[in-house]
């Protein structure tokens, strides 16, 4: 919560030196700028160890913030829903030649730890997010449907896609996928312990950092599965 | 991802006849209408159990979603921020009679289980989210906004605000906190195993749950920490 920094940090500090996103006025921050990356890979990993994000568009000029599952097949992210969803009919039936599309931002966040500084205002979490700004359009080619569908189910559960029935023609009817490419992005890291003021340090407050991860439990088979069916390779190795 | 519902399941679910939200067109789901809720208590869980949200505003006529830290104090949420960050600043800083407010909406989103079906089209997650309409207001009652600061810490970790520093004078002066009243507001929550159709039972795929839930790991003191600070009690029971 900082907010001391520098241009020469904003792209100095987690720039990796290889492919990355060119910067725009609404994907350079105006705080903590040193947090900012544009790196193609450092965006890729953070993006790819999810499969929840928040997108936002805008309904009758308010806007609307929204989790559902998203999956990525290389500069190319792809959100679900239903045809009846309200972003997806916005998003339009046809390509973009024919349907202007709709803006959105989509953004991934990890929490990877609290942050306990000596004083209250430097609170803070350790965390790792990406934000896509857009404009999605509704997929409609078949083929381009069906790898959407994979790498969505794919997102949650590697390797599950190949061992689930296929949506038939009445399921991808009633499927609807919006597209996003990823070029307007940004990710955001913050990483280490407290930045307590030096006059802080000698304060009988304990200080450090809590980590934080998702756990993963113990499948839980259905009531009505087939005993003969043994737990797959992809879920006992997660 | 089923969309079959009715208008009976919408509220007949979840809600347990004690306070609630008023229904809204933008607080009623189009789709999966069965897994809404506006129940005041099954809301303040889902608050009081997270402490990122993902706020969504509009700037230059885009949507825009950050994920920023909440805290709640009733029917009151808190926003954090500095002075500096662009939707502070666009909340204006003075009292709503004066400035106008910014529309904004704020989502959290707890992941509970992957469920996985035998068809692909089943695939879901159990999830419980909040998702909550308005307009937010800068806080600039001091009694108020020493309030929402301690909420904001002990949103993260119950009881650190009583142990640490509170902010000074300087540091509330570069904090800025937007309050958003909970009462446009709905929950949503999925629960139990793959809705698979009959025909879909027999076929040869594992089908479950696979539980997710946030994990709190051992805390790391700062290197700096004196070691006679003991870990407090407020960490120790996690």
């Amino acid at each position: 919560m900082s907010t001391t920094t520098t241009a020469t940090a904003a792209t100095g500090a987690t720039t990796g030196g290889g492919p990355s996103y060119p910067p725009t006025d609404r994907t350079v921050p105006t705080r903590s700028r040193q947090r900012a990356s544009y790196d193609k890979d450092v965006v890729h990993a953070i993006l790819d160890e999810g499969y929840v994000c928040h997108l936002g568009f805008i309904r009758d000029g308010a806007p609307v913030v929204l989790p559902t599952l998203y999956g990525r097949i290389g500069e190319r992210l792809y959100v679900h829903g239903s045809t009846g969803s309200r972003p997806l009919r916005m998003a339009g039936s046809k390509e973009p030649a024919e349907a202007p599309g709709l803006p959105v931002c989509l953004t991934v966040t990890h929490v990877d730890g609290l942050v306990l500084a000596r004083s209250a205002f430097h609170h803070s979490l350790n965390y790792r997010s990406v934000v896509v700004h857009g404009t999605a359009h509704q997929v409609t080619d078949p083929d381009e449907l069906r790898s959407a569908l994979d790498a969505l189910v794919d997102q949650v559960v590697p390797g599950r896609a190949a061992d689930s029935r296929p949506a038939n023609a009445k399921e991808l009817a009633a499927t609807a996928v919006i597209r996003l490419d990823l070029e307007e992005v940004s990710a955001k890291v913050r990483t280490g312990g407290p930045n307590d003021d030096a006059e802080d340090l000698p304060l009988p407050h304990w200080a450090g950092v809590v980590p934080v991860a998702p756990r993963t439990g113990t499948p839980v088979a259905s009531a009505d599965l087939d005993p003969a069916i043994a737990l797959p390779s992809y879920l006992t190795a997660r």
